[in-house]
């Protein structure tokens, strides 16, 4: 279950696998006139070193070299590694590595705080920040490299095998939170890391979503596809200890980070002989998928999709149930990769164009009344050409739980 | 387990418990010359409407009556209640609703983004932001009111059953990794929400801590008492999958949040016979929360408490020791409530000053080479008189799991 990793290298990547994450970024900042950046979030340090720390990598457009400005843990090693005690070190240090410090640093403005981004733009010696680096990270980790392909195949993989192990977790008499919490343990003996990492600090859940009957029809605050009232107003998403009743379809929606790299994969179950409505409303979530997978090519435009996908609803009678019924989600998929919520996103006003290398969830889901929440969510690569690659083969059908 | 709650109101409180939290927020913000505040965040908006929604919480400094700008879920209703679409229209619906609307109007900037809080700003007329309530929040949340409390206790009360629990998870062989998702599990099946509401955006972890051996002694790039390596360099902190081993203790430090407020409590386990050194530690431990609890009176200096705990780990000669070995926090106490890491905190060169209401965790911890990590955490309520109420009544000696 453990993956074993020197927890000294501050570069984790190697070289040549960093290059060719910093290769595009280095572009876009070029692009932008951008001279240098720092980048902080635990995200985007997985991404550019392949490891969390606390502290900055500090990037410069016309070099390879980056910096490794740490502060904890304290015995990373490496070229260009700089143990700082606090960030009003960074000036002095990067001075001392022979970096020529201008006052142009970009910053992850779109994450950090207001007064985070002040306070470091008053030790760079400026009076504000003067860019942000935030768009152009999105931008560059939408499309994925073969490295981050391979985890995230492999995290479909480890998720196929514990979803298949979903239907012998249920017990009859079950709520829905009853059952999720099943479903949790199996994740995480399955080698689930449990955490969700969202962008931005409006989105809160955890580990996933377990929805039955009525329950799925309360909207919820968050930007998620679909809602739950949960079991508190702390956290209202999700399960809230409806009883699982026979006929009455659950949907499972639960987390697939188990390499760093998050797949995002639903599946509904039923004990008893599930409602026609909801077999066909699953199928025609199957369908859209199918067809949005073949439009999937470089060059097709992230709007287009979802026009498709509500073309689809609508013939089938099911518009008013596309995407939630008394609250409907804005969206049909989202791009996933370190986060959930990368981009691109699949939604009726996104510009996005698909770029082979997008690593994209595809979520079209119903909320039927009476019934609740049916449908699939699938997580695809885009190819070159040809249909998107399908990483998260549980079957697609309302699985039985008897 | 569940909570049932209508999540309708958007106001959960009612009216006096809100005004508890309120009245203070509005005298601090007259005393910093703030004349209107709009709050965001999750754990900001429960605390002063008992709910998360997304959207804004508009405030007055000199008048009781708030306004809910709600974004998402679009059912919401109540006095004050607005549905907005975007923040743009913020000034148009404050307007409205006779609210004279100027341009001093304070944000969450210890926490919004940049980006959001420049383009807040410019909806509310400004090239800039006028004025920080973060700092605010932090000092009045610190204070709890006893409506407060009460679910403090609660979240002790059920985190304590889970605890009595845990030696009976245990089976031989089993790792530490394998031993915490048993954990997790009765944690869920007991009522624990399982989300681990963090200020900021440096700290990640899932659900808690479970260290054993050599492990605990690996640093981590996060601000938590203690490290350890982790399953991945994604999320380098906690259980490794490191066999736990007789007369070798382990440490558990999950998640108490049962309430929308979560308390911290830390216990250890062995299996087989514990070392003399380890009980011996402990037993440190257990006196210095005992002394700390006693000096914890309104008035208290916090660095007082920190020193007098180092005072005591250097009695003992385990100085080098104490809250880590190869890496140390800087500190032995934080703030505990909506989030793991409120004020005051317990550290050498905190100004904090103890009032009557703090909800404060104890966690005095040591490190020892070959054996690991040791120790206990408590959670307590500081009275207006005597030693602090210990909310976390799991029993404190290093438990057997034979």
């Amino acid at each position: 279950m453990k993956e074993p990793y020197d927890f000294r290298t501050a570069n984790l990547l190697g070289h040549d696998e960093q290059q060719r994450r910093l290769g595009p970024l280095r572009k876009a900042m070029s692009d932008a006139g951008f001279r240098a950046a720092l980048v902080n979030t635990p995200a985007n340090l997985y991404y550019l070193t392949g490891r969390v720390y606390r502290g900055y990598l500090y990037i410069a457009a016309d070099s390879e070299t980056v910096h490794y400005l740490v502060r904890r843990p304290n015995h990373l090693e490496g070229d260009g590694v700089h143990l700082i005690g606090k960030p009003a070190e960074i000036n002095g240090v990067l001075a001392d590595a022979g970096v020529p410090v201008g006052t142009e640093v970009a910053l992850e403005l779109g994450s950090m705080s207001y007064d985070d981004a002040m306070r470091l733009s008053r030790v760079l010696g400026l009076d504000a920040p003067s860019g942000d680096i935030s768009p152009l990270l999105r931008a560059v980790r939408a499309v994925k490299t073969d490295a981050e392909l391979k985890m995230l195949r492999m995290s479909g993989q480890r998720q196929t095998l514990v979803y298949e192990r979903i239907p012998h977790l249920y017990r009859e008499g079950m709520s829905d939170i009853e059952f999720q919490i099943e479903i949790e343990r199996a994740s995480r003996l399955g080698g689930c890391l449990g955490q969700f990492r969202v962008a931005g600090s409006e989105m809160e859940i955890f580990m996933g979503n377990v929805l039955t009957g009525e329950n799925a029809d309360t909207p919820s605050p968050y930007d998620f596809a679909m809602g739950g009232a949960g079991l508190g107003p702390s956290l209202p998403v999700g399960a809230d200890g409806t009883i699982i009743r026979p006929g009455i379809p659950v949907m499972v929606d639960v987390n697939g980070n188990y390499t760093g790299y998050m797949t995002d994969m639903t599946r509904c179950y039923v004990c008893g002989t599930p409602n026609e409505e909801a077999v066909r409303a699953n199928q025609l979530s199957v369908d859209i998928c199918s067809e949005l997978a073949g439009m999937m090519t470089p060059g097709a435009a992230a709007s287009d999709l979802y026009h498709r996908a509500v073309e689809m609803a609508t013939a089938a009678g099911l518009e008013s149930n596309f995407m939630g019924h008394r609250s409907h989600a804005g969206f049909v998929g989202h791009g996933v990769g370190i986060e959930i919520n990368e981009l691109p996103v699949i939604a009726p006003r996104s510009r996005d164009i698909l770029q082979a290398g997008n690593v994209i969830a595809l979520e079209p889901k119903f909320v039927i009344p009476g019934l609740g929440a049916v449908g699939v969510e699938n997580t695809y690569i885009v190819r070159d050409s040809g249909p998107a690659e399908r990483i998260t083969n549980a079957p697609q059908n309302i699985i039985s739980l008897d």
